[in-house]
C-alpha cells in the first residue's frame, strides 16, 4: 500500500524566484538530520508495519528526489554516487524505473546508515553547485523543483516523526526517542463551544496569484455552496473520548460505519492507538516515552472510523473540508503547536477562545492534530494531472481515502496553510490525527 | 463484506395512503418468483463469491423483511413459521439478533428451496390478512413499511439477476439462464457527442412534497454549486472500450488510480468481467449464454477503477453525481432498458440523440447500465439516521464506496428516479455497471 | 489440498477372475445410492470446507473413474454422455486433462443432481455391456480395474458419510441425516487393560499370494524390528477424554506438539470436532442429529495432535503402524462396527475383552474409529509407483500425513483388512478418527 | 513457525567432568563473535523472512540460555543485566515466561548491537566465575548444562551462517559477507558409484556409554531391520541437477509429491534457492557473493520436495535415516568440509572414492551439505521427554518435518556425529541442504 507516500505535484510557479533557494534547501536538510539525531543506528533500519518506512529509507528517498529531478537533468557532468540507489529509493514512480517493493524496505541492511548520510552529503554538495550557479535557461524550472523538493522533504519530516514513534512503540523495552523534548504545559480545561457560519457560495482551494507554494491537489480554486453550519471551538479532547469509551462506544455497532465495525472486531480496538491501561490509569506512548494521559489535550491517533463513531455518539458529525476551510480562512494567523514548538505531541487548548466582542473563535485549527473531515479525498473540479514522471501520479491516491486538515505537532510550520489537503485511509491511526465536531446550523 | 446489501431506509411518507398496497405487494412478489422460475433447484444454493448470496437466501430475506417489520409488530396473533429463520435471513441488522455470517450463506442446504417458497407463501398469506384489514392506529406505519418492503424487494430483484449471472458464469458447462429473453436489436452506431450545461447553484436530492417514494440517502434536498460542464450524450460503448484495451490501457500504470493498478496486477485484469477471447473474437457472458460482443452496446461489468482509467486515457473524467443529477432532472421521461424490457442486458443506443432545434440530448441516462460517477458515497448535508432497527444502519455503508446513477437493465422501471443513489466499492464488477464521460465546459 | 482423495493404485492381480464382477459392481453402486437416498437435492451441492466435496461430485467422480479407466479404453463404440464431465469429475489426475479446482467444486450448480444420476445410470448400463461380454484379450485388465473401481467407490462411500455429516453440522437448523439409523446400545463400561507383545522381526504389509485385493501402499511385505510393547485393549473413550479436557488438556502447551499447539490457539479448539456444551451437558453431532455423549463410546473426530497430546498427558504414546498391524494380524476375525451395522457412529465396547485362558485381547481393533498411529505416511521399502495415469500419483500424498488403521463405522466391512493404511494430515478432524494407547513393554 | 529453533535436550551425562568447561565455553563464544565480525551494525537487525532471526537476536538468545539455565540457578548473587531480556531472548519456552513472537523479532531496534554484546560479555564474566569455582553440589549439573549450552551455541552458529546468507541475498546491492573466505578448489569430476549394504538387524541411535555428547532425539539406541540397499558414493552435484532442470523436472507433476507440486506452482520454483541465470549462465549466491556454479559441487539449498522429485526422475529414491546411519557408522573418520574449513560453501568431491581392495566408499558423508533422508522426524521407540523447562519441549517439533544427516559446510566439526538428527520442514531451502541417492539392493 503506497498511500502513506506524500504527493509530489508540480507547483504553479507562485513563488519568488529571488528567494535564496540554497539557504532554504540547507535549512530543510538540516532539520531532517536534526530529527534523526537521537536515533541509534539500529532504529534507522526497522519497518514496523507495511505503512512505515525505515528512517534511513526516508533519508535516502528525499535525497533521491533532488538527484532525480534536479541534479540528473540540470547539473552538467553530475555522476550519481551509486546507480542502484535509483531503484532502492524510488518510492512509487512506476514509469521511472521500477520501485523497490514497499513492504520489503525493512529487509535492506545496505546501504548502511553511514552510506545513506554519505549519499545525502554528496547530493547536498552537488545541489550547492547547482543552486549557486543555475544555468539561466533552466533557472525557473530549478527554482520550481527545488521548492517542490523542499516541501517534499518537509512531508517526510512528519512521516519520520510518525514512523519513529511507531517503531519505538513496538519495543517492549519502552525506549524513549529523546528526553529533551518540551514538556507539555498543564492547562485548565477549555469548554467546547460552537461558532456559527452562514451558508452560501464560498471559494475553496488556492486562488491564482496568491503568492505562495501549494500542491496541485489544492487547485484549482472553485466555488462550493455551503449550507449554514456550526463548528466546535476546539478538537475533542482525551477526557471526552474517555467518556465515549466508558459508555460503550467500542461495543455498540449502531455507532459505527460498517467497515469500521469490522475493524473494531477484527483488530480488537478498544482505545486509540498507543493507549494502555495500567493499574486503572490510562497511559499513552509519546516520543518522550509512556506518559499519563492529559485529559485536556486533543485526542490523537484515532482513525476516521473512531472519529465518525464518536461524532455519531455525540449526536453531531464531522465537518466537510469545505466547511473547515471556510472557517480556517478567517483565521488571523496560522500559528499553532507545530514541529518547531518541540513537543512532538498535541497539547491542551489555551485561553478562552473568545475574539472581539467576546465572540467564539475556533482554537487549535492549526497544529496539534490533523483533523479528520467528512470529505472523501477526490479531485477538485478542473483538477488536471501533469505530464512527465513528476506529475505522473499526482492524483493516483484519490480513492479510498479521507481528507484531514490543519497540520499537527509534527508538521513544519512553514508547510501548512488553510487550503492544505492531507489524506489517509479511514483505518489509519499512526498519523497524529484527531478531529473536531460540526453540526447543521441551529436556528438562532 | 456487506456492501452489496441494499439500504432499508425509512421513507418520509411521501406517498398516497390510498394506493392499493396489497396489489402492489402481490405484484412485486410475483415478479421475484418469475425471475427465479428458470432456475434449477441446485442454482438456488450456490454462493459463487462472498458478495453473492444464494438465490434462495434472497427469497427468504425479502420475506423476512415483511415478517420482521410488519407481521410481527402489527398482525395480531401472528406465529412465525420457523423461529430460526429470524437468524438465517437477517442480512446485517446487528441489533436485531445476530445475522448469520454472510460468507457462510453458501454452506446452508436447509431450509430447502421448497421450504423457502413455503415460507414466502405463508408470509404472503399473512400479509394479505394484514393489508386487507390494517388496524387503524397503525395504518400509516403499515403503508409506509409496506412501501419500503416493496422497494427493498425490487432491490433484491436486481441483486438476483446479478447473482444468478455470476453463479452461472462460473460453470464450465456454460449454462444459460433462459433462452426466452429478448434478443438485443442490431442498431447503427450512434456517435458520442457532448451536451453543455451552465454552472451555478442547483438543488440536489429529493425535495419535500415531491410525492413519490425515495430512500433516506437521497435526502435532504440541498444546494450545490456546479461549475459549467459538458456531459457525453451516451455511455462509452464496447467498441470504444476495446480500443482502450488494444492501446494498452491495462498495461499503463499512469492511467490508473494506485489502488486500481494494484488490483489490475493482483487479479490479472485485462478486460471487463465476463469477457473472453476465443479464436480472435470477443465474447461475453450474458444471461442468454456466451455471446459475441455488440460493439455498439454500452460497456458493462467494469469497476470504477476501469471507468476512471478509461476516462483518463480519453483525456476526460467521470461526472460528479451532482452533475449527473442536474442533467437527468431535465429528462422528459425516465424510460429506458429496464428489467421489464426483457433483455437483462444493455443494448445499443438508438436514434440520433437530438432534441428540439436539433440540440444534443443525452441518451440512455436511465436503464442499460448503472453509471459510475466520480463522487464518493457520503451523506448529504443534514442527513440523519433514524431510530430503531429499521433505521439503525441507514448510513453505515457511507465509506469506501462510489455512487452510481440511473439504473440498469436489471432494475425494475418503477424503482428508479433521477435522485436515486446506488453505490458499490470501486473494485466491484458484478453489477451491470458502465459509465459516461464528462469534462470541464469548453469555452464556447 | 487434495489429501482427502483416496489413492487409486493398481492392485497386483491377487483376486479371482472367476468372481462375478458385474454383481459386485452392481452391489457397490447400489450402496452408494442408498447412502445418498436420505438427502435433499440441496444437500448434494454444498462444499462446507475445502476438504469436503459436494455429494453430487462424489457420485459423478466414482462414475467418471469407471468411464475413464474401463469404458473408454475397453468398450468398443462407447460414447461419453457429456465430454465436459471428464474435466469436472477428474479429482487430481494432472496428466489426464486438467482437474477442476477442488475448492471451487461448491460453486457448480450444474450438472444437476438428476443429471448426475443420469450419468451414473448411463455408465452403469455400459458397464453391464462390458462386464457381460469382456473382450478376451482385456479380460484380466478389466477385472483388475473393475475391482479397483469398486474399492475406489467404497472409499468414497466413507467420504460421503464424512462430508454429509460435515455439511449438515454447519446448519443452524440442526438437520438430521436420517432418523432410521440404528440406535447405539447402552453398554457397561469396559475397563482399559493392556496386552503385551514380544519384540522381534515381524513382517509388515501384504505378502504375495495372499489372495485378496490390496492397495499398492500396503506393498511390498517387508520386515520390521519391533521392540517389545504393550497395547491398550480398547480405544480411549469419551469419558477418559473428558477428564483430559477437564484437567486442562487444551490449556497446557507442554502436552502438545508445536504445530498442534499453534492450531489449538489459532482455531480456539477446546474439544473434539462436533462437540457442544449446553446447560452443562455435553452433546455431539451425529448423523442422527445432536445427541448426548455416550461416556463409554470411543472418542471420535479428534486430530492426530489431540490424540498425541492425550497420550502424553496419560504418560503413554500412540502405537506405530507396525505395532498395530502386528497386534491386528492375530485377530481371529475382522468384525466390527462398520457401515453395514447401520449406526454410522462409534459405539461403546462390549464384553470383557478376554480370550482363552482369560488373556486380554484387544477390542474394537476393526471398525468404530480409525486409530491414529504414531507413524508418518511414507512408502514401504521397495515401494514403486506404477506407469500410466492410474498409477501416476500413487505415492504423491506420502508427505505431511499420518497413518490411521482399522476402519471405522462408515467403512464398508469388505473394504478393510489388517494391512490397510489410511492417512490424513495431523490436523484433520472430520474423519471418524480416534486412537488407542501404547507403551514400551513393562518389565514382567 | 518455530521449526528453525534447535532443540535443547538434556544430555545423558556421557562426557568427562574433568574436561575444562571454561576453556570450551570461551572457545565457542569466540567463534560466534568471529562469525559476526564481518557484519555491519545494520545487518544484525534484519529478519528477512519469518524463519530467519536477526543476528543480534541469535547473539542474545544463546547468551540467555547460559543465564537462564546456569547463572540464575547456580551462581549465588547473580543479578541479571536487564530483566526484560528474559522475555526478548526466550525462543519458544512457553512455560518459561512468554516468548516474544518470533515473526516480530525484526521490529526490535533495541537492545542495540552494542548492548547485546555488552550482555554477552556480562554473562561471559559471570560464567567465568561460575565455572572457575562451581558449587560442589551442582558440579555435575553445571557441567552437563554447560556442555548443552555449548552445543546449543554451535547450532546457532550454523543458523547464523544460514540467516546472514539469506539476509544478504535479499539485497539488490549484492553485498558480500566477506571476501576473506576460502576459495573453493577446482576439482575433476568424480563419477557417482554405488556401494552395497547387506540387510539385517542394525542398531540405530546412541548407545549408552559411548562417551560423547548427544541430543535426546538420538536416543535410545534401538534395533531396526534393514532390507539390503545400495547407497550412492557421493551427493548429487550441480551438473546432475541442471540436467534434471533442463529435462523439465520443474514442469512435470508426475515427479512430485502433491504438496511439493503445489509449492512449485505457487512459488514459481524453477531452480534451487539462490540460483540465477544471467546471460545464459548460472550463478548462485554464496557468502563470497554471486559466483558461477561449480558443476562438480553438491547441489545445495534444495527442499525435500526437490530432492524427492530428482530421485524419482532418476529412478531412485532417498535413503532412510537408518540406512544412512548404517553406512556412516562404518566411516573411519568424520572429517569433511565443515565450518572450520573456511569455505562456508559445499565444494566438489575429491579423489576416487575407493577404499581398500578398491572397494567403493561413500564420499562427503560428513560436511558440505546436509542430506535429506526419506524419513519423517519422529521419536525413536522408547524416547521420553524430560521434566522441567529444559526438557519441556524436547519432542515438540516431531511432526511435519524430515530428517537430514551428516552436517554441512556451516556446521562446527565438533558438533557432528553419525547419529546426529537434524530436521526441517520439507519445504525449507535456506539450510545448506542437498541429498544423496539410494536404491533397493540390485541382485548381485
Amino acid at each position: 500500500m503506497s498511500y502513506a507516500e506524500p504527493l509530489y505535484p508540480v507547483s504553479a510557479g507562485e513563488y519568488s524566484e529571488s528567494e535564496d533557494w540554497l539557504d532554504a534547501f540547507r535549512d530543510v536538510r538540516a532539520v531532517t538530520e536534526q530529527l534523526c539525531s537521537p536515533l541509534e543506528t539500529e532504529d534507522y533500519v526497522i519497518q514496523s508495519m507495511d505503512d512505515v518506512s525505515p528512517p534511513k529509507w526516508h533519508l535516502g528517498h528525499v535525497t533521491w528526489f533532488f538527484e532525480t529531478f534536479l541534479l540528473k537533468p540540470f547539473l552538467r557532468g553530475y555522476v550519481p554516487l551509486n546507480e542502484a540507489y535509483d531503484h532502492l529509493f524510488n518510492s512509487y514512480y512506476e514509469t521511472h524505473g521500477s520501485p523497490f517493493p514497499r513492504p520489503r524496505r525493512g529487509v535492506l541492511s545496505r546501504p548502511t546508515v553511514a552510506e545513506v548520510y554519505r549519499y545525502r552529503h554528496y547530493v547536498d554538495e552537488a545541489m550547492g553547485l547547482l543552486l549557486n550557479n543555475p544555468p539561466s535557461e533552466y533557472r525557473h524550472a530549478i527554482a520550481e523543483r527545488t521548492c517542490l523538493g523542499i516541501h517534499h522533504e518537509q512531508q517526510h519530516q512528519e512521516l519520520l516523526a510518525m514512523d519513529i514513534k511507531h517503531i519505538l512503540a513496538q519495543n517492549p523495552l519502552r525506549p524513549v526517542y529523546t528526553e529533551r523534548l518540551q514538556v507539555p504545559p498543564k492547562r485548565h480545561p477549555v469548554p467546547m463551544g460552537w461558532r456559527s457560519y452562514e451558508g452560501g457560495v464560498v471559494s475553496v482551494g488556492v486562488k491564482p496569484g496568491n503568492g505562495g507554494f501549494a500542491f496541485d491537489n489544492e487547485r484549482p480554486a472553485h466555488r462550493q455552496y455551503l449550507e449554514p453550519f456550526d463548528l466546535a471551538t476546539r478538537p475533542v479532547n482525551n477526557q471526552e473520548y474517555l467518556r465515549f469509551m466508558e459508555q460503550g462506544g467500542y461495543q455498540d455497532p449502531a455507532l459505527w460505519l460498517s467497515d469500521g465495525w469490522h475493524l473494531v472486531r477484527e483488530k480488537g480496538w478498544t482505545a486509540p492507538l498507543y493507549w494502555m491501561k495500567e493499574n486503572d490509569r490510562w497511559y499513552h506512548f509519546t516520543l518522550r516515552g509512556w506518559r499519563r494521559l492529559d485529559p485536556n489535550a486533543p485526542v490523537c491517533h484515532v482513525s476516521f472510523y473512531e472519529a465518525d463513531a464518536f461524532a455519531r455518539w455525540a449526536g453531531e458529525r464531522l465537518p466537510t473540508e469545505g466547511e473547515w476551510e471556510r472557517a480556517a480562512t478567517h483565521a488571523r494567523n496560522w500559528n499553532g503547536n507545530f514541529l518547531e514548538s518541540g513537543y512532538l505531541h498535541p497539547v491542551a487548548a489555551e485561553g478562552e477562545g473568545l475574539g472581539p466582542l467576546r465572540r467564539q473563535i475556533p482554537l487549535q485549527m492549526f497544529g496539534d492534530v490533523w483533523e479528520w473531515t467528512g470529505s472523501a479525498y477526490r479531485p477538485y473540479p478542473g483538477f488536471r494531472t501533469l505530464s512527465g514522471s513528476l506529475g505522473e501520479y499526482n492524483g493516483k491516491f484519490m480513492s479510498g481515502q479521507m481528507v484531514l486538515r490543519g497540520g499537527c505537532c509534527a508538521t513544519p510550520a512553514s508547510h501548512i496553510r488553510p487550503t492544505y489537503r492531507n489524506f489517509f485511509p479511514p483505518s489509519a491511526r499512526w498519523a497524529f490525527s484527531g478531529f473536531r465536531l460540526a453540526r447543521e446550523a441551529t436556528t438562532p
